[in-house]
């Protein structure tokens, strides 16, 4: 199975910490992240689910689902969520489903299998994969990472908050939005979308500037993210 | 086309900004990072590239390789460095090849073609993947970003560092690392792998700590990254 960028995800059901869910109908017009660890009881794996709960009040508030999923079975999680608060101190609550898939069916669909990780029984694991998904289910960012690298869930934020910025707005987020551009003057300035018509540039984004370059294109325009705007007739295109 | 952890990644030659390419040949048992962007002459993209230019020292001191790629011709990617070097006040100097693949055959086999971004005559365009590839020509870790959100250099940095620890030694890093586990007064500590029995703790790791959960599993067990040691009986599994 593939997965690509602005692929449609695959509807599943299963059980979860938190109850049964219907993955599309639980989605409901929001965007949701589906991530992946390879067992519970693991270390990094523990690691990752707390400091994603340091993270979730953020991404619930803008209105962004989370869920986990392993292959292990229900009890397993629930068990598991007991030392994985300990881990963190008793600081944290846990309050987003992680999803059980002992039948490797959503692991499967959705290409999260990383064929070298066993089990002890020499089944297959999943590796730690990230799927943002936007309120139409289709797949706007993905990330594999190995069993050895734990995730960054402060990156994962990072991109949430560019990924709804651009989706609300005509703009495109630099690298490494918002530490970008603080040596001109502009830090964590965004760039209007090529797509944006000079007009509607001077229009729109009255506080934009153009960067000057040896071609001669003016398509380095910035602006202040306060000050981003929609331009109906701009879609995406390159960026 | 499919690319999973693990997989060993396509072949191919190319015209690069440094000359042509074999790419399995010029990884030449080097970890190798391949990342994509959509187009030349787009602002997102000049930024990535300027951006990665000031990290590739670092990388090539130990021993990365990098080569970046989009469907322009040879002649863009030329023309468009001196605009990318400008834009970066002419700071930067880039010194690693970027790709010229107008036919689309890198990007097709890699499944880097983003299905909703065409270019003015309507062809695919790539959208931002990263793959990082092993001296074994295997994916070790991949992002796809869509061409809306620059990445972020310093995340790629991070995983690579921790990609090199956990080929190197028998730990694996946890989330956030290096900024984990501060708190608890172990900040960048990294784990043991689970592979590595509690006789080889004690013998290769005698400055590890086992924090106890309330499950009594001994799995979380860190240690100072400068101790960090290679077991030759522990293999890679779930972590």
């Amino acid at each position: 199975n593939v997965l690509r960028l602005g692929n449609v995800v695959p509807d599943f059901t299963a059980d979860t910490t938190m109850g049964p869910i219907k993955w599309h109908e639980w989605i409901d017009g929001c965007w949701a992240i589906l991530f992946s660890h390879p067992a519970d009881f693991t270390p990094v794996c523990t690691t990752e689910i707390g400091r994603m709960s340091l993270k979730y009040q953020y991404l619930a508030d803008k209105g962004v689902k989370v869920a986990a999923l392993s292959c292990n079975e229900l009890g397993e999680h629930q068990a598991w969520l007991d030392d994985v608060v300990a881990h963190c101190e008793n600081k944290i609550t846990v309050d987003f489903p992680i999803i059980a898939d002992p039948t490797r069916e959503i692991a499967v669909a959705y290409g999260m299998i990383d064929p070298e990780l066993k089990d002890a029984e020499g089944l297959p694991l999943t590796c730690r994969s990230v799927f943002i998904v936007g309120p139409d289910k289709k797949l706007k960012l993905s990330l594999n990472y190995p069993a050895s690298v734990g995730r960054n869930m402060d990156e994962i934020v990072r991109v949430v908050d560019a990924l709804l910025l651009s989706a609300e707005k005509s703009v495109a987020t630099p690298a490494n939005w918002p530490n970008n551009h603080a040596d001109q003057g502009m830090k964590g300035w965004v760039f209007l979308l090529p797509t944006v018509t000079k007009e509607d540039a001077t229009a729109y984004f009255p506080e934009h500037k153009t960067c000057q370059v040896p071609s001669g294109k003016e398509y380095l325009r910035l602006t202040p993210v306060e000050s981003a705007a929609v331009v109906p007739e701009a879609s995406a295109a390159a960026e």
